[in-house]
């Protein structure tokens, strides 16, 4: 990289730093940003450092927000006896983009996986066991269907059993619009046994 | 976008203008930069500014660089009557990444395109036409090899061949390594043109 000037330099090792950005990425983008117009660039650079600095967590669903309480949670229309477990915000996105769930969410920022030495305390689940003291009817687990979000799922359920709170776990089986041919055996089977009565 | 907080919202609206980054992408990246240290995020976001702010064009060869003259120009041990015009700055990068090329260089910042509306006064022509009263012994047109960069080269030679100096074109045909079955009829024809003697 020290065919360019220092400052260009800086900036593709910055970018390059950035997940999924190799150095022929981070050398376009590099370019590209040196050709945008100023306030452009500013804005940019500004919309970084501000995230950072003033998104936290909000304080009873520790999703990412800037506010102290994230516009679901302060919205009176949703059912708060309803509380969907997800592991982080872009999977709330998700649900949320379906425009359908009507409860609130729990983000754990996290699922529990002994390979990388992540526990029971190092994602959000003594927040979730707290709000559980409040009057809830169901938790919703949408961890995600790998292994660590399997494990967390049943972590979670064996935790809230004794509570008499009813736990579900969304369903595990054929996406929309999946051709059987293309789908692996263990989702072929999940959807097999996860069958439902027409 | 509005199932993130304003903040995170403008953040992936941001990114997600930059080229080769979509919504999703810009969604990762978002969360990536929201979870790295905040002295990690800051050098990121200064590194945007500083590049836009301090990087200017050389005023030799106009390259990108930060200084009133660039590295190349200012090396004396390098051959100044020997210039190789290229259409930007990443191009002078590639060839001086093969470490054999002893000139200096003319970045035009573009080609020629009718297509584009890019004329011959929108790229550094004047400026190449002004260094070449000065001693120069040989011009090496290193543009792309795409119809814009063909252009371009035509116009070039077409105005420096009433000067004297010589002119010459880097050759176009099978890349090495490359196997002639997967490569395209134009190519193979212009590397059977452009065969030389063993």
């Amino acid at each position: 990289m020290e065919y360019y000037s220092r400052q260009i330099s800086k900036l593709i090792q910055e970018l390059s730093s950035l997940p999924g950005i190799g150095t022929k990425s981070a050398q376009r983008l590099a370019f590209h940003i040196l050709n945008m117009p100023t306030e452009q660039v500013e804005a940019l650079s500004a919309a970084i450092v501000d995230a950072k600095r003033n998104v936290c967590y909000c304080r009873e669903c520790f999703t990412l927000t800037d506010e102290e309480l994230c516009p679901i949670c302060r919205d009176a229309s949703r059912n708060h006896r309803l509380i969907m477990v997800v592991e982080n915000t872009r999977d709330l996105a998700a649900y949320e983009k379906t425009a359908k769930y009507e409860g609130v969410y729990h983000v754990l920022h996290g699922a529990i996986s002994p390979m990388l030495g992540i526990g029971p305390n190092d994602i959000r689940l003594k927040e979730l066991m707290q709000r559980l003291q409040q009057e809830v009817e169901e938790v919703i687990i949408a961890t995600n269907s790998s292994l660590e979000g399997e494990t967390t799922a049943m972590y979670i359920s064996k935790l809230i059993k004794p509570t008499g709170i009813k736990v579900t776990r969304i369903a595990s089986g054929v996406p929309v619009g999946g051709d059987l041919e293309y789908i692996d055996e263990v989702t072929l089977l999940r959807a097999l046994e996860g069958r439902t009565e027409l």
